[in-house]
């Protein structure tokens, strides 16, 4: 991956800055990426019947496709706050005059508590600066803007030619509890400079996000205010992707889909209290989207999840959760498999225990990344999902979240 | 709640008995219900498409609608294992040639860890002893005998008059993890000497297990083994209970509900790790279906659990699982209350924050029953769904459960 320390910044036309406005106590909390000419703007949100207001305000900006910048603060959801609408109005507006643009072409997001009025005045008081501090270099400043119980930054981008142009896609993301597939995605923030139809790029992002972002659970909540947007400014001047059966269509969704999985691994690693990252991967299923069903089952699975954390092979708890998952198959005819740096091994045959050394299990269970294998022996279609282990650092994180 | 200590044995001609065999290392973990006569028996299962052998073993035996012993196993769920299948006959067998009866009518049910060969040589062994041992006084041993994780036993029993004549329910319940609505049940052992007919023996089981285990969860996972039954000897001598619409069946199915209410809140309050009771109360709803999915959203949402550990009166993680339920409400309209010996206060008005006394929500919630009242303001339909908070404990209990 190159230019990947430039994040949503590498694409051409993009600035990006992050700054503290006082919302939190010490850390920065408020993010601005902008564009230096309207982009073509793809979006999708979360599934959450409870919606934060900022979505709705993004929801009714981007209803022409089209937008310039995304402001967004870190520290309050503003949901289910007092004066929500007015404040993700205001932010959008404080932008639109400090940058000289439409307040309509400002798309807006927050995370953070629920349910506590948003301090407008400090985000206000703060964006001159934050307009000020843009910079081809800002993507890092941004994705630490937008962190929540992230441990660390999540960013990064690619290259593709289409046509011989070189096209770059970024993004930024952030975790890392209240995260469940289902959801629209957490909040992430894409750039590129492709020129593309806006109908294709809607496409494409819903294409991505259903492989990535909505493929990771962290806890089984979904939150409030997730949300996923990407800005294509056309600065590659590649010729004009109209097309959805055109090879540049479909090299593009490939370099988004590389962008999105790398972003939502990344969630998945950090998620909150986390210890190790776990790949699921259903394989040789009827249809991806069994495959994919069984694969969610079994990461969100807390019992899993608990076992993966003491490097416990304790396979049952696997069948077990792709018994409730809601997928008919023949769990007589399944095989599991643990796999990590350290080697792997086989734990379970046609649906039945098999002997295996537990002391190697240990070792393979105490890598930074885990792989488990369910395959089903039925057909030839697979998915993989991304989850993390719980911790005792979990139950930490969120029994005193708000002390 | 009279006669609580009888248990399974309150109810005329029921005895009971617990012993150690050897499955578990040292506590009991065999345990017996017997009638002295032949029983309607009504029984459900598990919605997990996993099923472990005994429960096949269990259907096959209860086709009939008759049964007249309850054998169980802790320590081993015989589930995914060699032999599973023959191991459950074969520990109806040995029941069965030592108090002379059929082995179909002998209930098989185990719970413990899955894919572990059952060591069906020591329950053969221990059968003999384990029978007698059987007394009216046996219900705390056999409630001990079928404990995995749980820190106590779970039994109970109630009277009820039917046209003169004295009617006795009693039950034995266990947890304490893979818990999870949506389910059968957990494992739980009914008796009553109450004259019915099959059918309506069923019917009054369904109504209630819907009722009470079916509302609670202690981690989402639903358990392989799961199953409730319920043995009517007749011996109360009742007038037959043969029509639905009966002030009979009425009172009975109202005691019955009282039954299973408090063995599934024990359940609840003894999930794995918990320090507390969560009760929560989907209030003036359109339908109590809506209030029961939100309820169980509600009590099985991991933030809100660790919130409760934590004594934190994070209301948003509240609304936001209902957002997610699934069922459309308008949550500009929802209240929400926390309760406890100590007080109460609300917290959100309209969906959106009220200022309350957080010095004082922490008393609230520091007790060992804690309620949360959501009030939809939409109809007249409520219902109450049980669950834990998630714990430093349950971590370790789950990731080190094998070694």
């Amino acid at each position: 991956m190159e230019n990947k320390k430039k994040g949503v910044c590498a694409p051409q036309g993009f600035l990006a800055a992050g700054i503290h406005s006082g919302i939190k106590r010490e850390k920065n909390d408020l993010a601005l990426v902008f564009c230096k000419v309207p982009c073509v703007t793809a979006a999708v949100y979360t599934s959450n019947q409870v919606k934060a207001a900022p979505l709705y305000v993004t929801m009714e900006h981007l209803k022409d496709g089209k937008a310039q910048a995304v402001i967004a603060n870190s520290g309050n959801a503003n949901c289910c706050a007092p004066f929500g609408r007015e404040n993700a109005v205001r932010m959008a507006r404080a932008v639109a005059e400090a940058v000289g643009i439409q307040k309509q072409d400002v798309i807006v997001a927050s995370t953070g508590i629920i349910g506590v009025p948003l301090e407008i005045e400090k985000i206000e008081k703060g964006i001159p600066s934050l307009v000020n501090a843009l910079s081809e270099e800002g993507s890092s400043k941004a994705a630490e803007a937008i962190m929540t119980t992230d441990t660390y930054k999540k960013e990064c981008a690619v290259d593709v030619i289409l046509n011989g142009k070189t096209v770059k896609i970024g993004g930024i993301s952030k975790g890392s509890g209240m995260i469940h597939p289902n959801m629209g995605t957490t909040l992430t923030f894409l750039t590129t400079d492709v020129n593309i139809e806006q109908n294709l790029l809607q496409k494409a992002l819903q294409y991505c996000v259903k492989r990535s972002f909505n493929r990771i659970s962290i806890d089984g909540d979904t939150s409030t205010n997730d949300m996923a947007c990407l800005m294509a400014s056309g600065l590659a001047a590649n010729s004009l992707i109209e097309k959805e059966d055109s090879q540049e269509y479909a090299t593009f969704v490939q370099a988004l889909l590389e962008v999105c999985t790398h972003l939502a691994r990344e969630l998945a690693r950090d998620g909150e209290g986390s210890t190790r990252l776990i790949s699921c991967t259903v394989c040789n299923g009827e249809s991806e989207d069994k495959a994919e069903i069984m694969a969610k089952a079994i990461i969100a699975s807390t019992l899993t999840k608990a076992a993966m954390f003491g490097g416990d092979a304790n396979w049952g708890r696997i069948l077990c959760a792709m018994g409730y998952s809601g997928v008919p198959f023949d769990f007589e005819k399944t095989d599991l498999y643990f796999k990590s740096v350290s080697g792997e091994i086989k734990a379970c045959e046609n649906g039945r225990s098999l002997p295996f050394d537990n002391k190697l299990a240990k070792i393979i269970l105490s890598e930074e990344e885990i792989h488990i294998i369910a395959d089903l022996k039925e057909g030839k279609e697979k998915a993989t999902a991304w989850g993390c282990d719980l911790t005792y650092e979990y139950v930490k994180i969120n029994g005193m979240y708000r002390s």
